[in-house]
Formats: structure tokens, C-alpha cells, sequence
């Protein structure tokens, strides 16, 4: 029984729905993305849904890259053509999630891949010590907050 | 000591390079990124030098992402615009890596950031089941290898 039942990777999951699945324990699941970037795409879940990365249990996150750092191994040891790996989350629409089960990109990546960033207009000057301190005491302001 | 004197994130991490820090413990560091794609860019880093994914230790994979999180969190609580997160690691210079010490990126998103991904020509086509089946069953094979 899926943990969401309208939720595609949930059903994937519980084996409900069609996917090319490569690994699965008691807190992960992992399957090739069915619109890969590059062959060898791979997903890396929770199976127990969580919507974004704050409903996520550390743990589980904590898992999740463990696996996604061995399907990279894996990939690099495939036969697939995998010079490089990238490990991808999106959290939230304006960082590009699409589907609201938290999920790990692991895209191997190659010389000529067509793949990659796109960079936002002047990136690359770098910013002053003075900025990027103004911006450090907000985040650890935060950050402690966040951890009572 | 740095691990790596010839490293510049070993230095940062030893205090013997600037940085703008907003998290260290006995196992990851964190600080602003100084090309930052949005304003907050943070990267989380391990302590011990480890070039690439396959020199990193796993339970130290596995804190850098749980640390990832959490400054996600940060981030959408810190005052700076964040509608969404990214989080992004590249692995090899095929994808992208430039500064060989491991590094996972913390990205802020919001819309009209003008960061995203660059899509390869073609993809959105989907593939077939039976390529996605042919190339799980090679991941698969491969990571059993890896764990043999």
C-alpha cells in the first residue's frame, strides 16, 4: 500500500506503477528517471512520502546521499559512458521540483553531453567579504534558530 | 593544519584562508560560496580532504547532505529571497567539478533568479521502457559489483 496513493513514486515504491528500479532498502528506493538527462539518469527516494526536503526525516536525507554516492560509483563502473556524475535536488517550484515526493538526481555526465547549468546574467564578478559576511550572519542566525 | 596545505577549501576549513563560515563540526564546514549563482549560495565540505565522491567516506556523504538540509531550511528563514533550494554536487570535471575537495552546493532559488538547468537537445522525449530496463540492469549489475 503506498504511503500517498496519488503519488507516482509512491506507487512506484509499492511496486504499483511501472519503473526500472536498480536498488531498494527499508528507507530508500532508487529507479532510472523516465525523461533522463543523460542514459543512466537515476532517482534516488524516500519510501515514505515526504512532500519537500522539511517534512524529510535527516536521517532519510542522510541516507539518501549515501545511496545516490553509490549509484555514482556504480555508473562510473556501468559501461555506460559516465565521466562525471551530478547529485541534483530540487526543493520547491522555484527551484525547478516538478514531482512532490523529495527525490536525488545521480546524472552521469560526459565531455559533450549538451547538460549542465545555465548561469544568471553577470555571474562570475564574485562578491565583495563585506557582502558575503552581511549575508553569513543572517543564514547562521537562522541556522541557530533552527536548531532551538 | 590543513589535511592538504595546496587545497584552498583544507585552508578555509583550517582558518587559513578567508571565508565566510556559518557552520563547523567535528565532521563538515560551511561557508558562502564567493561566485554565488543567488545571493546565500553556500557550499558544505568535509573536513578531511577527499577529493571526489569515491575518496569520501560514507558516514561523512551522509552528514554533508543531512548539513545541506538544514541550511536549507536556513535559508528559506533567513531573511534573504528564497522561494525554493537546489542542492548540487559535481563529481569530475566532466560534470562541472572545478575545486577537487568534495563540495555540495546550497543554492537559493526564487523566480526570475535566472539560475536553472541547461537541458540537453531532445530531452523531454522520454525513453522507451525497454532502454531504461537495458540500462538499470547494468547500474544494477555494477552496483552489485560495488558492494561484493
Amino acid at each position: 500500500m503506498p504511503s500517498d496513493p496519488s503519488c507516482i513514486f509512491c506507487r512506484i515504491i509499492a511496486d504499483q506503477a511501472e519503473a526500472s528500479k536498480v536498488y531498494q532498502d527499508d528507507i530508500v528506493t532508487a529507479f532510472m528517471d523516465k525523461q533522463p538527462l543523460t542514459p543512466g539518469h537515476l532517482l534516488v527516494v524516500p519510501n515514505e512520502h515526504s512532500a519537500n526536503l522539511a517534512e524529510l526525516d535527516e536521517t532519510i536525507a542522510g541516507r539518501m546521499f549515501v545511496v545516490g554516492r553509490q549509484l555514482a560509483q556504480a555508473l562510473r563502473r556501468s559501461g555506460l559512458r559516465c565521466e562525471g556524475v551530478n547529485l541534483f535536488l530540487a526543493d520547491g517550484p522555484a527551484a525547478g521540483q516538478t514531482v512532490f515526493h523529495s527525490h536525488l538526481h545521480v546524472i552521469p555526465r560526459f565531455i559533450g553531453d549538451g547538460f549542465g547549468l545555465r548561469f544568471p546574467p553577470g555571474y562570475g564578478r564574485g562578491a565583495s567579504r563585506e557582502d558575503l559576511d552581511t549575508v553569513a550572519v543572517k543564514v547562521e542566525a537562522a541556522l541557530r534558530g533552527n536548531r532551538g
